[in-house]
């Protein structure tokens, strides 16, 4: 009998034991995890913040019955001997030590907010939006804040942004880099955010860094660009790092973006060890290049491949194109593939077409604009980066960009795809063919 | 310089002309249309019924101004000599005869609605759905109406149902086949808009065909399947047919479907002539056999291809798989490929898979249930159709379906793409890969 021992439980190591539990239900299957709780979505916290989700507790979920999957929290893996195949825990609770063997290990130990070396960062009401503890810190802090900062212009940064402004708060959100958003969208399709976000009262600085938070024991202010503006709740919205200590303390090779280096089976280095989700390093399917994914998606992904595969099976993870949607005010962003700059630190040319229409035939009351941008590989028209921001409907546009970059097609066949049409719903040419067809009278 | 004819001027004909215009400037082009203004918007109508275009009139657009090109309205092609290169037209206001003479001749007569041999369908108060005026008649009726009947369970019968059960009517729907959307969904599939009408007061029967319409002048009832159901206003729904009557009377050939024959260019079998929209036979693209689509955007992708042929360019049309949408009482319904029937029809083997999710997580309040079917043809694993019945987000992800089959995907493919996520838009595992792997598990 196969023990196969997880190490983390969100979406990669869940997704890793429920696939390790159907691919050998002979196996018996370890879960470690921190935690005092099995599943939490962190994806969800913005918006128990915001109150849509009325209760935080909603984020937290037991784990689901699989068979011969053992489930361990508040368990903490403190040491591993990859090649003795042993893992050393500690139970939290008791403080006992104990040795889990194992034929395979799976590590999904996730990430951890990266908090940026400013000065007063650990000072109070200074939060991180990644687990459901820092999400109840600041609802705890709501009632009393009436300026909140938030350092960090990307998904989680605006949501938490919405989420406080929607509580009442005056809100100042701080971008570093020149736009907000940056992973996702070029400048022009930021400013669409940008603006949304200051019509809906958000003062939004891009370009310049949090110098200092201010205060003495709590935040006062915080200091940005020569001004000092007051905040009493600052959120730390400023990206994750994968968290490989114990990888690393086992001698596991590391890759050049920090994350814990794997094949396309998501073998690491070591001998029955694998690595999936925000710990392990995966690759661009548009560069070929190292990349890390830390999407709930593509974890779901890897964790799926690396349980396969440790219970004996054969699986391949493509890659990624980092497809994501966000949302705030009514606005739906979503995104896929290369982005104008990140395709030219690729050392790949693009050509971008950018449409504006609306969302309905302009006979139907209603319609909503859309923009579309996509980037096109000049030379043998493949489609490289897609960006889309919309009412409604980016998200499920932009899974058909993913699909189509994924398998290398040229813009031509975006034109060309038998299109739906009914007046309330969408206008009978789908603006993905209005955007293709722009880029396409520019080539 | 060339000239350019074209016959009809909905959107094959319209796409035709600006088509022709972009590939060959040079070329003059002059479309002929038999109605008394240019463009209309047909898909419109049951949405103009409904009220929810609250204006009728604004389904009439003028044409586009296109260089070069003359669209004579109130102009009706009365005959074709396809070896002397001439359309005999005759102006309708003045009922003077002239002659066209062209180099390449474009025929998008497009469709008109069929009246099934039914007993007293030429009685007063019974309508079509296909042309403004039939939408003007069925308005001005609204105000004496108290009964409806709906005779035809495809899209445009389902949304003018729903539009006439909004302005208060009571309202039964009849369908001969065993289900609605018989062409679109699946009868499991199609159980689900049932049941959404029936919710909504729609009486629906299926099954049973009408035998007669009733009444003096005016209607007052319908006969079917033994009973007889009072209906002072009758929707005739039950499709259209290709217009070839120009067509056939200048010998060139037609399909076994009833349209003009063409190949992948759009030509027929006359030369200088191409055929394009609703009046011209295609092909499916999984069957490879011929087919009628009769839809705008697929009438949109001829009437392209056969204008820039007819200038000069070079392009081919890919075939259709019939991608549609209809949406009424809140669902959004959409379908594309081949129905479990069709498939068996054409001696296709299918799988398929079905799932009922929410279309946001669960702990986000607000999801509502999303029914995906996906139909496999079990050897190879290609994806054959794809059905969804949902509040919200069918069209898109039936598009992306359209793609996946269009491109010969597998199922396999669909469970990989690089899905986006965020908890108020959508769940991190998207509904069409819970589909894919609930077919996979089948397999």
């Amino acid at each position: 009998m196969k023990h196969i021992a997880i190490v983390g439980f969100e979406s990669a190591g869940m997704t890793a034991a429920a696939s390790a539990s159907m691919t050998d239900p002979a196996a018996k299957i370890t879960v470690i995890e921190r935690r005092p709780y099995a599943i939490y979505h962190p994806c969800g916290i913005p918006f128990a913040i915001g109150g849509e989700v009325p209760d935080i507790q909603k984020l937290i979920e037991p784990a689901p019955p699989m068979p011969n999957v053992e489930v361990h929290t508040a368990m903490e893996a403190t040491a591993l001997d990859a090649k003795a195949r042993k893992v050393e825990v500690q139970e939290l609770k008791t403080k006992k030590h104990r040795t889990v063997e194992y034929d395979a290990l799976i590590l999904a130990t996730g990430s951890y907010a990266f908090k940026p070396p400013i000065p007063g960062i650990a000072l109070q009401g200074v939060h991180a939006v990644k687990t459901v503890e820092d999400g109840k810190a600041i609802i705890d802090e709501l009632s009393r804040a009436k300026r909140g900062a938030v350092i960090g212009g990307g998904s989680i940064g605006l949501e938490t942004a919405a989420a406080l402004r929607g509580r009442g708060l005056e809100v100042v959100l701080v971008e570093e880099l020149p736009s907000v958003l940056p992973n996702m969208l070029d400048p022009d399709m930021a400013g669409l955010v940008t603006e949304r976000l200051r019509e809906n009262g958000v003062e939004v600085i891009c370009g310049q860094g949090v110098r200092e938070i201010i205060g003495k024991k709590r935040v006062s202010s915080i200091s940005v660009g020569g001004r000092e503006l007051p905040a009493d709740l600052v959120i730390v919205a400023t990206g994750v790092k994968p968290e490989v200590k114990l990888a690393e303390e086992a001698g596991i090779e590391l890759g050049e973006t920090g994350g814990i280096k794997v094949d396309e089976h998501m073998r690491t280095d070591a001998e029955g060890v694998y690595a999936a989700g925000d710990c392990a390093e995966t690759f661009c399917i548009i560069t070929e290049r190292p990349a890390l994914s830390q999407l709930s998606t593509a974890a779901i992904q890897m964790g799926k491949v690396a349980g396969i595969n440790a219970a004996g099976g054969e699986e391949t993870f493509e890659g990624t194109l980092n497809t994501a949607v966000t949302t705030m005010f009514g606005l739906e962003i979503a995104s896929t593939g290369l982005t104008t700059n990140a395709a030219k630190r690729a050392g790949i040319d693009s050509i971008a077409g950018r449409v504006r229409t609306l969302d309905k035939p302009r006979y139907y009351p209603g319609g909503r604009p859309i923009t579309v941008k996509l980037l096109v590989e000049p030379k043998e028209h493949r489609l490289i980066g897609g960006q889309i921001v919309a009412s409604d409907g980016a998200a499920e546009r932009v899974n058909l960009l993913a699909l189509a970059i994924k398998k290398g097609m040229i813009v031509e066949e975006l034109s060309r795809i038998d299109y739906c049409y009914v007046p309330p719903v969408c206008d009978v040419i789908e603006p993905l063919m209005v955007a293709a067809e722009s880029v396409l009278r520019k080539m």
